[in-house]
């Protein structure tokens, strides 16, 4: 579990990478907090971390109970192409948010792999014990 | 914990398919990225989807904790209330956000069960070890 | 790992305590849901329990693979530091959200030291083995 850990921190440091470059947004296109609308750009980076954060809740734990009930190898394997398509995504969204589908698809599709995974290995193994 | 992880998953699940349906409702409603205002009734559904958000980052950790230090049976039973919780809610809130009260009180309750009872079950090892 | 848990659950009862004055806080200023705007001092009640939640995501799981995978004493002492920080964070914020740097540079620091601490003992063991 301990390369599934590290890819899990590695997804977490990502998140807070991009949380430190919305930080950085509020300055260049003048969004004091607490408002998060008022310029498109910055819009564009505060839903990035939005779906970030969304996507992160279930990618977290799924990547935790997949690694613990079915493969460790595996989650090491779909959790660095959940890392990849973050890249995607966020680099599409903000230079133009209709262009997101490759990047999003990706990122849902392998959360929703271990998630669905997660079940039938935990499910199984709760049948057969 | 195999019970455990499997509810955890399945709450999980629950707020993906939330999420594909929030999509969907882009849509419909006509609110294209980054917005997430401009129609009263994707709105509703963007809230049911960030009120989703808003209890899991609670109820996993506690889920998982309470079931790991408590009881993973009482785990399994007060998840299973949350994820009714949660479809109460998401069906209520849809239809007419003031009678959301009913879901999200239950949906609150059993998450804070888990964490009062989580932190009950594990100070009360610490402090006998 | 029974005081990390400990500490972890004491972070989400902050955030539910949190989420019940955002709660209050609607009633206060006249924000009916779906709305999360139309009075400046309810956006800041909202956008503390936000950033709460943006925190959450990556504090909690830090927190238990540091615990875990480096040394759960220091995990206590810098989770403790954490809830402090909301703290501090979360009253600045609501009497006036340009002064909130103190208690989001804290925050910052001690999710940043759990997850670089946590990448470095996970990988230290993984190479080691």
């Amino acid at each position: 579990m301990v390369w599934v850990s590290a890819v899990i921190l590695l997804a977490i440091l990502q998140y807070l990478v991009i949380g430190a470059l919305v930080g950085r947004a509020r300055g260049w296109y003048g969004v004091a907090a607490p408002a998060t609308t008022g310029h498109p750009k910055f819009e564009r980076w505060f839903r990035v971390q939005q779906n970030s954060l969304e996507m992160l809740i279930a990618f977290i734990p799924a990547m935790w109970l997949y690694g613990w009930w079915v493969s460790p190898t595996w989650a090491v394997g779909i959790g660095l192409v959940f890392v990849a398509a973050r890249i995607i995504y966020s680099i599409q969204y903000i230079q133009e948010p209709g262009s997101r589908h490759v990047g999003a698809g990706l990122s849902f599709l392998s959360v929703f792999a271990l998630v669905i995974g997660g079940i039938w290995g935990a499910v199984r193994i709760g049948l057969t014990n």
